[in-house]
């Protein structure tokens, strides 16, 4: 497709009738409105001129220590003067590619990974090597390989708490050995862990993070447990690689919004956060439900999909020869919009017959109604 | 200075009895609180759910046309389709350098000029070339033998209204000169213009984009007019460099906070706009009076300094042979801090005698004590 044919696909699938099973908003009218002008009253009452004004470009103390205190929730141990706060943890990924990439590295990335992140990363025009994933994470095997090869990776990127797009969850033995592994290969790992507090059942697994803080360095975001019209995000990495980050983020924008850090840190630290959380949980919890019902009554014989035990994304592999990209429009045209398997593999060859539906954002309702939609038109199409 | 020196240098110029004329934070304090706490219930009740959802990386089209708006008080036409908006002028900077340059490339920069667009543009390894400012801004004849010269710098960077750090003005003359000169030579301008609106006297001097829009970048905040905690600043560009810009600022960070970009158009539309920055620009130029006053009286025989109309800065240079980066830990030591002027200069040769004091945020007691305790440092200094 070319460029305007994107943007004219992208105005017909922002129309209020196609069910849009392509994003990755977090349900934020779910946040009780009162709740929220609460906590931002209370900072502009109590720090306004704070809030208004620059902050340091590792970012406030409160807010530091806010997301560690979040952290510790996940079982992890932090420390505020390890962390810098970036603007989502968007930011955390170009700061991390901006000091660790030069042309030409070569970076290891699960198969399929997050859009994201490519696009951060490739604007430092590394290359890439992919670990495939099946329902217990990547493929330990297939990372031995590459950490064993001739080109040694400079990092190892990986979403392991209900990965987007797939939506797994990488197992604890598996933890364990890719850090070990990386370790021993002196290859630095990237956590990203934006979906680990949403877990709708299942034990917590402990992050990459826990388990050798000197080799991972984590990256984090309110964005799904709180805002992400906020961009709070954050990274916290060893000391000599914490340096280099913050000159990178002092360079590409001085500071974090002091208000958006201050209200994150009081919105986590109210009493509020924890039972909205659970009630983001909950409804995510049965979205996925009926997302999964869905895509069983009505994907075509032969495909098969993940299923998530948190997050926000299933992902669906359709019979061989069906192609998600060139379905699109169709799809659109029929009222349902998704995204094609193939944005989440560096270049342009592998997730054809792939998707990612998302269940975050559309109401149960519109969840059905988009699934059967969609069926309606890979069925036919399946048929021919 | 080793790292560690530097650190605790800040550590005690941050000490409340140390008179900072160091810093370049607007004094926030003197919005009116009430006018702050409207305009953000204003956008909560009414915008709730899209404030704290994401938006797209050009940004919510009230703020694309808001920052437009605010363009044409300053007499600019600008389309808001050609608008990026970003976490302050200072992401401006970095995706335009991201965009623009390859490692070695040639840049231009005024000297002195601001020391963070020498942060944001160094990240991608860029040289420098200075054009030298006096009292109406960047030297003609200095900026014709470089476009002249064997390499053509891949833009120009300048600060035309009340310069940070020289406090100086353009002249409407040489503003024509330099956009015809650049035109001629195929240089891009990057024009950077966080104090345009602070004009204490004089006339307004048309800005580089009003005489030649297609090769005039242009680069707005508001960080200086309502509050940099916010992080909103914005680009626009002909379409063709538009479009790079747009897909570098979503790979860096995805968007801009739909909060503080909903808070800063309803603030900019709001009735209380104007008012509050003629209080500013009023409270400003007392303070800027009040900093002449006191560099007169207190800075050492055969110094001179510049006479600014507006913004935050005044630029001083001290007799031959006085060196402000030495001198800073001692006038830290007796309670005051400045910006040494090598800072403002590409590498460490120039600017040695030379200081930048800001008159923005301490009141006009501290200003005047600052530069009694400054004069003290100084004279003693150059009597040795």
């Amino acid at each position: 497709m070319s460029e305007s044919e994107v943007r004219a696909l992208f105005a017909v699938a922002a129309r209020p009738e196609v069910v849009s099973l392509a994003g990755g908003m977090p349900y934020v009218e779910a946040l009780p409105h009162q709740d929220v002008l609460d906590v931002f009253s209370r900072v502009l009452e109590r720090d306004g001129a704070r809030a208004l004004q620059y902050s340091g470009g590792a970012g406030l103390p409160e807010a530091r220590e806010a997301v560690c205190e979040l952290m510790a929730l996940e079982g992890m141990t932090a420390d505020p003067a390890a962390v810098v706060v970036t603007v989502g943890g968007q930011q955390a990924l170009d700061v991390l590619a901006r000091v660790l990439l030069d042309p030409g590295d070569l970076v290891a990335v699960e198969g399929p990974t997050y859009v994201g992140a490519l696009s951060a990363f490739s604007a430092y025009e590394p290359e890439y090597v992919t670990i495939p994933l099946d329902d217990d994470g990547m493929d330990p095997e297939a990372l031995a390989g590459v950490l064993s090869g001739p080109r040694r990776p400079k990092f190892l990127y990986t979403v392991p708490n209900y990965s987007n797009p797939a939506g797994v969850m990488m197992s604890y033995e598996r933890r364990q050995r890719v850090v070990e592994m990386c370790r021993a290969a002196g290859v630095l790992i990237v956590e990203d862990n934006p979906y680990g507090m949403l877990r709708f059942e299942g034990e917590a697994v402990p992050n990459l993070y826990s388990l050798d803080s000197e080799n991972v360095v984590y990256i984090g975001t309110v964005s799904k447990v709180f805002a992400p019209g906020l961009r709070l995000g954050w990274v916290t990495a060893p000391a000599g690689l914490l340096r280099r980050v913050l000159v990178a983020k002092e360079g590409a924008d001085l500071c974090t919004s002091s208000f958006s850090q201050l209200v994150t840190a009081e919105y986590l630290r109210s009493d509020r956060f924890r039972p909205n959380l659970e009630a983001f949980v909950a409804l995510y919890r049965g979205r996925r439900d009926v997302m999964l019902e869905a895509v069983e009554e009505w994907l075509p014989e032969g495909s098969s999909w993940t299923h998530p035990h948190g997050g926000f994304y299933v992902w669906a592999t359709l019979p061989e020869g069906m192609d998600t990209k060139v379905l699109l429009p169709e799809a659109v045209e029929h009222g349902v919009a998704y995204v094609p398997g193939t944005a989440f593999y560096p270049g342009d060859e592998r997730g054809r017959n792939q998707m990612r539906l998302s269940f975050c954002y559309p109401t149960e309702d519109r969840i059905r109604e988009g699934v059967r939609r969609l069926g309606g038109v890979l069925t036919a199409r399946a048929a021919v």
